[in-house]
C-alpha cells in the first residue's frame, strides 16, 4: 500500500493545526465560548458562574468534537486540548480550573491515559494550593483490553461524552461538588464501550497512517489513537461486527434483563452516517435480543480519531436520575437540545 | 494506487445498504419520524398536519444526513431517498406527497440533477391529478460549473440544507404554499456554493473509488457525486484553498459591502472536524476581508459524499426575515435547536 507523501488534509503549518482549529471553533461559536490562546484552553463564555460546580475535561486533540465542542451550557465549562493525540500539560488544566471556578469547586473528567492522569493530578494539586476544591474522576469504560499502549487499566472512550453531558446537567441543576463527581463515577461504572476500525487515521504532523490494516481486515477493540485492540479478523458483515461489539459490551456490563439503556453508536471520523445508522439498526435489534432496552440513543461522530474509518458502541445502563439528566437542556457546539 | 477489492465499510448485502440505514434512522428517531418501507420514504411522525404546508425533498442516498436526517419539526415533512447517488423514482415522491399533504399544499425542494428534476416533475403532475397542490423549486447554487455530468445548468448543493431549514420554519409559522415556495426560491437566489475534494468516495455497490486523485492534488469545484469540477491543482495550504472558495462564491454572489451572511462550512464526509473548524476560521476572516459579515454559521457534515475527504462553502445573503426563520426552532435528527 502506498504511503502518502503529502497528507490529504486542509492544513497550513501542521504545527498550528490545533491552535487554528480552536480559533475557528471560537469564531463560529462566540456566543458560547472563547479561546484563550495564551493558556491554550476553551472556556465557556459566562464562566466563572458563582456557586455552580464547574466541569473541566481535556486530552489530546484529534477526537473532535471532544472536548472543545462540548463547552457551553449544561456540559463542560472548559476544555484543555493537547496537541494531536498528546496530553495537554498541567498548566493548561490549572488555567482552565482557575478560569471556571465559581467557588463551588471543579470536577476534572479524565480519560484513563497515563499522561492525562498524571497531568490532571498535578493540576489538581496546584489548584488545591490555590484554594480551589477539585474532584477528579477517571473514565475507563473500554472493555477491549485490560492494559494498553498508553494506559494502566482500561482506556477511557465513549462514556466520557455521556459523563460530560449527564454530570454537566447535574451541575446546572445546582448539585454539589461531591454529587457532580459522583454522577461522573456512576456514569463510568454503568457504561461499557468497544470500538472497531476499518482503517488507520493520518496525524497531520507525520502525514502517515499510524498503522496498516490489510484490505478486508478489521481491528476489533481499537483505541482512539489507533492502539491495537484484541485482535484482527477478516471483515465480516455489519451484523457480524455488531454481534462482536454487543457481546463484548453486554457480557461485561452484566445488566439485569429488561434494563433501560442509552445506546451510543459513535463514528470514528471517516465512517459515513449512512453506515452509522445501518449499525444503529443492528445494535438496537441485538440489544433487545440480549434483554436490554435502548430507550435513549446517540448516533454520530462525537469521539473520533481524525478520519479513521470505524465505529464504537457505548451502552450506559440508565436509571431515572441519569435519564432525567440526559434529557435536560444542553447547548454546546456539538450537542444541543431543549434550548 | 491499489484499488480496494473489498470496501472498508460496515455492510451486509450492499444492495440493502440504503434500506437498512433508513430502518436504523427510524429506530433511533422514532419520536420524530417513521420509515415506510413499502413506499421507501421517511415521513414525519405527525404528518399530515392539517392546514400546514408540507415540504418534501429527496435525491440519491450517500449525502446523509441530507435528506432523511432533516425530517421532523420545522424542516422537512418527508424525504425520498434513492439508491446511492441515484434519483428516487416518481412513485416515492408521489407517496411522500400524499403522506404529508394536510390540505394546504406541498412544496417539492429539488436539487438540480436531471433525474431528480424529471422524476419530481412527474410526481408533481400525478399529485395534481389527485387534487394536491404542489409547488416545485429547483436548487442550483453551485457556482463551480455551468453544466455538469448530471445537470443542465448549475448543480444543487449546500443551499438545499439552508432552504429546507428556512422554508420549513416558514411553513411551521403558517405561511401559504406560495410563500413557502417563494422562501425556497429566495434562499436559492441569495446563496452560492463551491466545493473541493481531497479524495474520492467509495460507493458500497462497486467498492471502488469513483475517481482517482493523485497524491498532493485537489479537485476544485467538485460535485457531490464526484463529478469533475473546474480543474485540478496542486493542494495548497488551507488558506489558499479558502481563498479559491471564497473568491468563487463572493464574486458570483455580488453581495453589497457590509451584507450580513450565513457561512456554511460543510464537510464531505471524510474530513475531520478538526479541519472543518480550521477552515471556518479562514472563511470567517476572509469573508470579513471581502466585505461581508458572517452573522450566522453552520459547521459540520450535512450534505456529504459518503466518506469523501473535502469540504464546501455556502454563503447565504441574509435579510431580517431569513435570519428570523433560520433562528426559529427546529427538531430533526441532524439539526436541532430551540426545542
Amino acid at each position: 500500500m502506498a504511503i502518502q507523501t503529502k497528507p490529504r488534509k486542509f492544513l497550513n503549518d501542521p504545527a498550528d493545526v490545533v491552535k487554528e482549529s480552536l480559533a475557528g471553533l471560537a469564531a463560529a461559536h462566540g456566543d458560547l465560548l472563547r479561546y484563550d490562546r495564551a493558556a491554550q484552553i476553551i472556556v465557556c463564555k459566562d464562566a466563572p458562574r458563582a456557586g455552580k460546580v464547574a466541569l473541566v475535561s481535556g486530552g489530546g486533540s484529534g477526537h473532535e468534537p471532544l472536548h472543545g465542542g462540548f463547552v457551553g451550557r449544561g456540559m463542560l465549562d472548559a476544555a484543555c486540548p493537547g496537541e494531536v493525540f498528546t496530553s495537554p500539560v498541567p498548566d493548561q488544566m490549572l488555567a482552565a480550573t482557575k478560569a471556571v471556578d465559581g467557588g463551588a469547586g471543579v470536577v476534572h473528567i479524565v480519560k484513563n491515559y497515563t499522561g492525562d492522569v498524571l497531568n490532571f493530578k498535578m493540576a489538581a494539586e496546584d489548584a488545591a494550593d490555590d484554594g480551589i476544591r477539585v474532584a477528579s474522576v477517571v473514565i475507563d469504560d473500554d472493555v477491549a483490553v485490560q492494559d494498553s499502549l498508553y494506559t494502566a487499566g482500561r482506556r477511557g472512550v465513549g462514556a466520557t461524552v455521556l459523563a460530560e453531558k449527564i454530570a454537566g446537567a447535574a451541575a446546572e441543576k445546582g448539585a454539589s461538588l461531591d454529587k457532580v463527581a459522583d454522577t461522573v463515577k456512576r456514569v463510568n461504572e454503568r457504561a461499557r464501550s468497544f470500538g472497531v476500525a476499518l482503517s488507520s487515521c493520518v496525524p497531520p504532523a507525520s502525514g502517515k497512517p499510524i498503522f496498516e490494516l490489510p484490505e478486508g481486515e478489521i481491528e476489533l477493540g481499537i483505541g482512539i489513537h489507533g492502539e491495537p485492540g484484541r485482535r484482527r479478523a477478516a471483515l465480516g458483515s455489519a451484523s457480524e461486527v455488531v454481534d462482536v461489539m454487543v457481546e463484548a459490551v453486554i457480557s461485561d456490563l452484566k445488566a439485569r434483563a429488561g434494563s433501560q439503556v442509552l445506546a451510543f453508536v459513535n463514528g470514528m471520523g471517516g465512517t459515513p452516517q449512512l453506515e452509522l445508522y445501518l449499525l444503529y439498526g443492528e445494535v438496537d435489534r441485538k440489544l433487545r435480543a440480549a434483554g436490554v432496552v435502548p430507550v435513549r440513543n446517540l448516533v454520530g461522530s462525537y469521539i473520533t480519531s481524525l478520519e479513521m474509518a470505524g465505529a464504537s458502541l457505548t451502552v450506559l445502563q440508565l436509571d431515572d436520575e441519569l435519564t432525567e439528566l440526559w434529557d435536560a437542556p444542553v447547548h454546546t457546539p456539538a450537542l444541543r437540545w431543549g434550548v
